[in-house]
């Protein structure tokens, strides 16, 4: 399979993209990526990224931003960042690469555990998470030409406590490779619709 | 209690304000309020609607537009209405009006049931729903001085299947008097971070 990977450089990218890689031809792609760079706020870059690269039979999403901060302090602008980037730019990656997507290819986004548990500081992201998973599932009733949509929902990672671990408290820290298996139930398998919690 | 209705002309804004307004203080807005008017995609329009009406005691919103299109056909810039409305109108209510509501007070969203189970042509509005379901149960662990906040999913109303029907093929449809319960319950009861679901 060609599986291109947006956020192919983050912990969770660069996890999927190493298992992946190792029986498909990945392209990974991000804000400076390696073979094709995206800015997911960017509707005019997601379809010039699709443009050079072409038909693919994957397209996997691990990336997607947010501003962390407290419900009272959260402002409609601030709340915007989610809303521009981990929610409407993975959602974007659909709807603009549809065409891209070979007979019985699949999507696969990202959303996070806050959805679920929520920790403090984490609305916005929570919200963008929310609406990615209904989203996945509603359309996977209607894609066409078979295609699959999926979402994975991880945990905080073991590899990122040092940098989230204090947003994290109290929760139990699951390993990328865990992660990695969900991304692979989705690529690799033949289920739509799910929302995959690594947790 | 003082209660601010948006979208107090719809047909749950009106049983809900009917019912709550047997004992309580209400006021109806909307795009052409009765009260005052507001228009939730403009966060100008929001923050002129507080400014006008003062403190309330719980602020409900049963409002917030989407567009109805198979993903195959969805856009960006339509998916952009659900985003702007439904979601991000409602998002907003909460954030702008955080000041403007009471000690222990309350905010109750409306999201609905195609989140859960899908429809055809309700990815975008499943989307703002889901996003909004997520926003409620992680803000609620940190809303100031007591204040709550719930949201109520709908299944398609009885009221409404001359209207809708068409879309909720199969659905069984529930009394707005059945949804009115989930919104005394938001507003009159004492719980937070939930999400009602009347199906």
């Amino acid at each position: 399979m060609k599986i291109l990977i947006v956020g192919a450089s983050g912990v969770i990218g660069q996890a999927v993209a190493q298992e992946l890689g190792k029986r498909h031809d990945i392209i990974h792609a991000g804000r400076n990526g390696r073979d094709v760079s995206v800015d997911i706020t960017s509707i005019e870059s997601i379809k010039k990224m699709y443009e050079q690269i072409g038909k693919v039979d994957a397209v996997i999403s691990a990336t997607g931003g947010a501003h962390f901060a407290s419900v009272s302090e959260l402002t409609p602008e601030l709340n915007d960042i989610a809303i521009e980037s981990k929610l409407k730019g993975q959602v974007n990656l659909v709807l603009l690469g549809m065409n891209y997507v070979n007979d019985g290819g699949s999507f696969t986004l990202t959303t996070g555990i806050m959805m679920d548990d929520p920790i403090p500081l984490g609305a916005s992201a929570a919200m963008a998470n929310g609406a990615v998973r209904a989203f996945v599932k509603s359309s996977s009733i209607e894609m066409p030409r078979g295609i699959r949509i999926n979402s994975v929902s991880p945990n905080v990672l073991q590899e990122s406590l040092g940098k989230y671990g204090e947003f994290f408290r109290g929760f139990e820290a699951v390993p990328a490779r865990r992660v990695v298996l969900a991304f692979q139930k989705s690529v690799e398998g033949a289920q739509t619709g799910q929302s995959y919690q690594v947790y």
